[in-house]
């Protein structure tokens, strides 16, 4: 398919060149930007734009992959004679913020974090799907599938609970982990030593239910160590005394 | 060396097979149950007692494997003559539980999460070393590095420190997979849709420090996708609401 990407971030770059590598056509990349237009486009081959007035009007497909909170704005500019299907890649923005401006329009969201620096095995991530009609689902079915074997259907409001859910799973996550780095660091304490543990815990729940393999003192109810650990945090990081203590009351009691 | 080892969890389990395959002789494995102490000492070829009263006198080192708030009960059992060096594992006990009550001890707490059902490999493992005199550190080190690449000192203050540390990014973190999970069910979705997320989040913070690498609504300070979450959380997962917000709010202000 022919394909305009709106777009020069993590999901639009990753997304953009999955979608090239498997074969399609990026005919233009479009960014307010023309700098960063110009990074994906001289890597998909595509032309660099920074006006929406320069748009190709016989794209397939016109992903739009800018921030959340931009994607109204670039779907008012967009002319609504387009022919083609017109799709964002947010997991919290509901497909109705199309509906009064374009003909064809649908979800594409990959269940990933990208980074600039770390590729990611596309074909492995989930892409939740979601379409005006069932002719431009069977095309987001077909794009979708070409660069990833696990797409699925899955409305606004499911989508908008898979968010939250990776939110906590990989957002909060990351911030305890940060917190892992902060207390280490003020006991003279390399991160590195707890990066192992990490991957272990992570790569125990690919096989199990996150509940089943519940680990430390709060399952235990091991008080005396987690007396032990509240009192060396109301020394050092009194506020995460009461994030320690409700986190172990949600674990014990769950 | 000739190890007796006290416990036959999952610590117990994996340091004792750990030390056997380096060539150490497992001479003894104590447990209340006896069936449990048959099960490691057929493993690593050892004799299973259940009566501290049998103890081989001889050996190099007493490895105390058990449950933290038991530590104090069997080292106060152990025969104050005992010519070998007397450790324990744990995060959270100080080491100056050993002190009245035999020569020479130590502490040899592995940095991980260990199940029954999963094999680690234990030469990444970082283990957290003290003891009470020279002599018997060095005997540690000669030890623990046996097993692992990664021994280091650690006094029992900055060993608490880490063991709190190792708190927030293995159990708490776990319990937000869980979290997770429960969200993606109430919903109709799979926890498989988050799980290749939840790995590449552990490997991206392999090579990066966690703050150099936090995404999501929080950071960004994305108010409209935090109030969307907020509104649903209320709806059908009041009890996350709260813990939502602080979780956000440090994040942004970290």
């Amino acid at each position: 398919m022919d394909i305009v990407v709106l777009g020069s971030g993590n999901v639009a770059t990753h997304f953009g060149k999955a979608l090239s590598d498997a074969g399609h056509r990026v005919v233009q990349v479009y960014s307010r930007t023309k700098a960063n237009a110009k990074i994906l486009a001289s890597a998909v081959k595509a032309d660099a734009i920074d006006k929406l007035a320069e748009l190709d009007l016989d794209a397939d497909v016109y992903l739009i992959a800018v921030k959340d909170d931009a994607i109204g704005q670039v779907v008012t500019q967009l002319p609504s004679s387009l022919e083609g299907a017109v799709v964002h890649t947010a997991g919290s923005v509901d497909i109705e913020i199309f509906a009064a401006h374009v003909k064809r329009y649908g979800v594409m969201y990959p269940v990933q974090t990208f980074s600039i620096a770390k590729s990611v095995d596309f074909s492995m991530v989930p892409i939740a799907l979601e379409a005006s009609d069932e002719a431009t689902y069977t095309q987001l079915v077909r794009l979708a599938g070409s660069v990833s074997k696990r797409c699925f259907f899955c409305d606004s409001r499911q989508r908008l609970a898979l968010h939250i859910a990776a939110v906590f799973a990989c957002n909060f996550t990351n911030h305890f982990y940060a917190i892992g780095a902060d207390i280490l660091g003020e006991y003279s304490l390399d991160f590195d030593l707890i990066r192992p543990l990490i991957l272990e815990t992570a790569q125990k729940i690919m096989a199990h239910q996150p509940q089943e393999v519940q680990t430390g003192p709060a399952i235990r109810n091991d008080i005396g160590t987690m007396q032990k650990h509240l009192k060396l945090l109301e020394q050092s990081h009194q506020d995460l005394v009461s994030l320690y203590r409700q986190m172990s009351e949600r674990i014990y009691s769950n």
